[in-house]
């Protein structure tokens, strides 16, 4: 290969992977805003600046483009979450208000659209299963490890588990109205159960 | 008035009832099994086996049936989970399985669907957030009664609130697959935990 291709070719290769990026966030706020009835590859494809073809050149199929939506910025949000907290558990607090807000933002929104058509829609929910378990086991390895949770105690594992549907559910509390003052005083609450019982 | 007229008005507003109810049911089994897209006022009347005209004649439009229809089933549970124990806290594991079980099946399936439907639709939004917050303070209510929680105590309140909340992150969990051996473990260990916040 000449060196002229090789330097066409990186610039090309960036461009690709941003025009990827752009696609993937905007389906995630499509679909946070819009719910999956509302979200076609036409819309994220505009809402990205992106043509349709080329949407389609890196996504085939809605559900290819959604569900690699979602885990991408679930991935995202991860990997933020860890590097907030370098040392680990400093300030368990700070971790469990951390893991909350999770499941607050516009991620959880559009997942939500996401679990809920899927669990209408055939085609859609395998993918989407295989999805939330990816995705669920991520979070609760880096809430044990965050939290320092030895997780070869009896009733750890089940204890950060609980405390994630706790989360989930706060999330659900808060998708028609702002629930945050009520969410910190339970998130406070629960903090103190959580603290004597992981130990 | 006659009493003839009388004897007939009766059974009238008896079968009226009877319709209205095998609406409301239909309704929440619909929307439980097609989501809100599928779930139009001629699909729930062919279901409950009522004429269309009947069917608008009790519930003028889609989201007078659908918010109607989710306030009667959880209504129906609170009632059917109050008589599940008539001497209240007896069993607090029992009582928090029993209020587990709220989230997990059908009508929290249906409550699901309209919600995240709401949280896109202006028209349907303000009817099923208030219909959200009289459900919720009514469970509420009930957890703390059957649990016998003394929310007069700083934290305790909280501590039910939050785990209403998990509740509602496990009925999420098992909208895509069966979650009920996980979920078993979770609220078994949780019952412990609680059992100590509550005293």
């Amino acid at each position: 290969m000449s060196t002229t291709a090789e330097r066409d070719r990186v610039p090309k290769q960036d461009r690709s992977r941003a025009t990827r990026q752009r696609l993937l966030e905007a389906a995630v706020a499509c679909l946070a805003e819009h719910g999956w009835a509302g979200s076609t590859v036409a819309v994220v494809a505009e809402r990205a600046g992106v043509s349709r073809g080329a949407a389609q050149h890196h996504f085939p199929t809605r559900e290819d483009l959604f569900t690699a939506a979602v885990e991408y910025v679930a991935e995202e949000r991860s990997t933020a979450l860890r590097a907030l907290f370098p040392e680990g558990a400093a300030d368990r607090r700070a971790v469990l208000a951390a893991l909350v807000d999770l499941y607050t933002g516009p991620l959880f929104r559009a997942a939500l659209h996401l679990w809920v058509a899927a669990s209408n829609e055939d085609q859609l929910g395998s993918r989407v299963t295989e999805l939330e378990a990816r995705v669920g086991r991520e979070t609760h390895r880096i809430a044990v490890d965050l939290l320092g949770a030895d997780e070869s105690r009896p009733g750890v594992r089940e204890t950060v588990q609980g405390f994630l549907d706790m989360a989930r559910g706060l999330g659900l509390a808060n998708l028609l109205t702002d629930d945050t003052a009520r969410r910190e005083r339970v998130v406070a609450q629960w903090a103190a159960l959580l603290e004597e019982a992981l130990g």
